[in-house]
């Protein structure tokens, strides 16, 4: 190591007893009314969980909870529901989730239950919503700025943080009639595609429970698998939003940038890295909800209130027919080809789209390894600077995954600006050489895996070019269910291949042990849009979906 | 110096026939049929020379070359004007104008002759103009690449650089119908507001060519002045639009970023600087034509072949009312006072437009050292690698601007990735600052000097804040004439002023000498819009200008 190491043992004692009462205030917050019975909670890992709470529901509850967002807030909106009646259905999902999976950092019911008597009584005094949102329960991660709430974004110095203000993004949902509830959990950094940290540790994928949620915004892709709430909020500068929605089996979407507001979060700083921007997107249970998320985003105007964003209105666009969608499918982006899992997956999809009558041809992969490798020297331009003032503060010990990232890259030793501006042309260099490809094979959308394999064991991803090509490009992209799962029958590995660098070496190593492990994870596809066009992208996302699972 | 200096002698003398080689063709373009006689070109400076063309033109081309780009238009795809007419007309002006400014470094009648020709065979054939730029002749900043053209970029190691492709901003307006016919001047590494370069050398005011026609954009100052071209295209990183249109007394556009494409250029490099971004935009002597070229531009959708721009389409919106408008004038940025003409030129608007009922209000400049601070970083955040790789070409002497512009911001020494991050969390907080700063004053427009002075003699302006300042916030501007010049009588200098730091001591020193000097240097001004509300910029300036000239 040649940077100053900020763990800190004699420090970090000082930290245990507020990382003890924080986690005393998390477990206070399962509320009696809510919450399964200590008992049926698996004692082992391995587990698919995603059933259990129905065992504790009523019928109406289970409905109330299958519904798709819009179609919830159309019935409260006809008076069908009250927003208590969802509320309650929710807090006992989402508690659930929790005592399940290990998906909260913070969970505040009361305010949740008092939010939605208020909206039933405006409701009922002026027989109209606040807003397309009245009465949904959407979860937030963390790490977003929260008004009283503290705010840590997973690092231990930041446990006596209190947010002085909220996010934009999170107090438009709240201005068109969302409640909130719950804040969902991450990794330290908020740089893992998994969910470690010193404060709360590891979350449960709800799936199989031996298998990491993803990351980072992890409890959200947990949350979402059970069913917790009606959509989430993550963030993505590499995969954050979009590994825990493949993971855990559900929908998400990274938007292009500067259409979401951003700030503020924690943590804060004057600095601002931008070969690689991070943004904010839903992960939900269909791309209605998606594209929900995104209207009242949008439609809020919130380039009144914040000059980094662009006034781009969202358009609405007609659903394709299949025979209008042209598919290019990447099977191996050449420098991590995908598991045997992954790629059967591919190859159903292309099957059923072919089928379909939707154009498909082969992406041919380029420039992968450069770009990517621009992206990962963005995020520690600053030889980790930033991230090591922030350890420092409580000298809490560095994760495992954490040392990888904070050596990947441009690691400790940081770049110049001169450095740092060649990345920015390898990025805008390639942002065009992408959409003249997309332009010569004369396709719309690109489908190719979120991750190399379907979730691996806690603590073990690295690579992140599947996904992180993509945010250096700022290609916006949907991750959705193929309704496969891995098997170990059908998904054997291939024990002749060749690995061709170290990332493949690693990452077919972790699913090269013992399959039966990742029984049941699901194996979900990522579709990919032009730079801007995040409309077309949900709406075609929708279609190529449905052609797949059904 | 702690560089190492790329000026080398020896090599320079063998550049010395290829410059001489240069010029004897830029002087070839001189045709016998467009020029003036060479003894009515006065041989010493200090002189207006913006009537003397018409003294060697019809009645029917100065028609011609005083109607408004929209207009000229119009009547070519009336057919009440051929478009070999038009281009006579301008084939003129500009040659007449290169003779007594020194405006070109390139002129290609012939190839526009024959294109109108070829337009007007069109027309006849087919009865349509091919796009709404059909006839028009335009003039372009030599900086663009031309395909089968020497580009430069003002470099003489680069004089043997021929262009493979166009630049897509001028194919553009090739596509809809444009005559090109004349390239114009700019300054060695395009960062003077001035116009020297080892290649052709200074450009002189039409309206005193004893002063600079500003820079970098140097040509199209003055060819806009001299009305040889409809429109021109420059370019600006800190005010190389601004300064030739304020400083010739002409329309210039400064547009907000992604909307008009940028590349290729030359100098081409993989390194991307993006904390300060360069646009591309019009210079004109209207409104109207502003919008004309931006309408152009946004409408063929430029996306569509460069991800690096955002689709946002070119909105019409309304002309305002005076009573709709509302405006904050900055009488000192706080860090260089205006001197006299300016600020009477601020003053005189003030009363106008408080006259027409529009809204003013003062605005106090706040942040505007350190934000300026910031752009000046970010052109030579890498220590200046790029331009001295160039300049070491061909070792050709530094002029004195450009040593000024390579020793300001961080010099250089250059900027780690961290500076340079902290430069880009600086300009973002300002960005949403001054956006929050309108909103609160309740503005949608700021009107402010475009220097701190009228143009100054060549190759002395230093201080670029009255324009980089909206170059890194990037909030579009256009720079205007309010009819007013120069006045030695009017406009003492304030001899009793003490300077507030070093910049504001040197440029006052330059207008504090002789203003006789000075006589009849145009007094422009600048108005900002909110940052991507390009269209609503557009529209009150036409009624601000109008207000104030009328």
């Amino acid at each position: 190591m040649t940077y100053d190491n900020p763990e800190n043992p004699t420090l970090y004692e000082t930290f245990k007893p507020k990382i003890e009462k924080y986690n005393e205030a998390l477990k206070a917050g399962i509320l009696e009314e809510y919450k399964i019975p200590d008992d049926v909670i698996p004692t082992s890992y391995g587990v698919d969980v995603t059933k259990i709470p129905e065992k504790f529901l009523t019928k109406s509850e289970i409905l109330i909870t299958e519904l798709k967002g819009v179609d919830l807030a159309a019935k409260i909106a006809k008076d069908e529901y009250t927003s208590v009646e969802v509320f309650t259905a929710y807090a006992k999902r989402a508690t659930m989730a929790h005592q399940l999976t290990n998906c909260a950092m913070e969970l505040f019911m009361d305010e949740g239950l008092k939010r939605a008597k208020e909206l039933d009584e405006i409701f009922k005094s002026t027989g109209k919503t606040i807003g397309p949102l009245h009465g949904l329960p959407i979860s937030l991660k963390e790490h977003y700025d929260y008004k009283g709430k503290i705010t840590h974004a997973g690092y231990v110095g930041l446990i006596d943080n209190i947010s002085t203000e909220t996010n934009q993004c999170v107090q438009i949902l709240y201005d068109a009639g969302a409640v909130f509830y719950i804040r969902t959990t991450e990794p330290q950094l908020l740089m893992h595609l998994c969910s470690n940290n010193n404060i709360t540790g590891i979350a449960r994928n709800p799936n199989n429970t031996g298998l990491t949620t993803g990351g980072s915004s992890s409890g959200e892709g947990a949350i979402a698998a059970m069913k917790g709430s009606v959509f989430g909020v993550g963030s993505d500068i590499g995969g954050s939003i979009r590994a825990p929605a493949g993971f855990c089996g559900v929908w998400g979407l990274r938007p292009t940038q500067k259409r979401i507001p951003l700030l503020p979060l924690v943590p804060s700083g004057r600095k601002v890295q931008e070969n690689v921007v991070p943004v904010l997107g839903p992960l939900a249970r269909s791309a209605e909800d998606l594209e929900l998320f995104m209207k009242v985003e949008i439609n809020s105007q919130p380039w009144k209130n914040d000059a980094t964003l662009i006034p781009l209105p969202w358009r609405e666009v007609p659903i394709p027919t299949p025979k209008q969608l042209k598919v290019a499918i990447v099977y191996d982006d050449g420098v991590v080809k995908p598991t045997a899992p992954i790629l059967r997956g591919l190859e159903f999809a292309a099957k059923k789209l072919k089928e379909a009558g939707v154009k498909v041809v082969e992406w041919e992969s380029f420039n992968v390894a450069e770009t990517v490798k621009a992206a990962y020297n963005g995020y520690n331009a600053d030889g980790n600077a930033g991230q090591l003032s922030l350890l420092k503060l409580s000298g809490e010990p560095i994760l495992k995954l954490s040392h990888y990232i904070l050596e990947e890259g441009s690691g400790y030793k940081g770049q110049t600006a001169a450095e740092y501006q060649g990345d920015t042309g390898i990025r805008d260099l390639n942002r065009t050489a992408y959409l003249k490809k997309m332009e010569e094979l004369d396709v719309d959308f690109i489908l190719c895996p979120v991750y190399a394999s379907v979730a691996p064991l806690p603590e073990t991803v690295h690579y992140w070019g599947y996904t992180n090509l993509w945010n250096i490009l700022d290609f916006p992209n949907v991750i959705f269910p193929t309704g496969l799962k891995c098997d170990p029958l059908l998904d054997k590995p291939d024990s002749t291949y060749v690995p061709r660098n170290d990332y493949e070496k690693y990452e077919h190593a972790l699913y090269d042990e013992d399959v039966t492990k990742f029984v049941g994870a699901p194996i979900n596809l990522q579709l990919t849009g032009k730079r801007w066009f995040d409309e077309e992208l949900v709406k075609a996302s929708k279609v190529v979906a449905e052609i797949i699972e059904n």
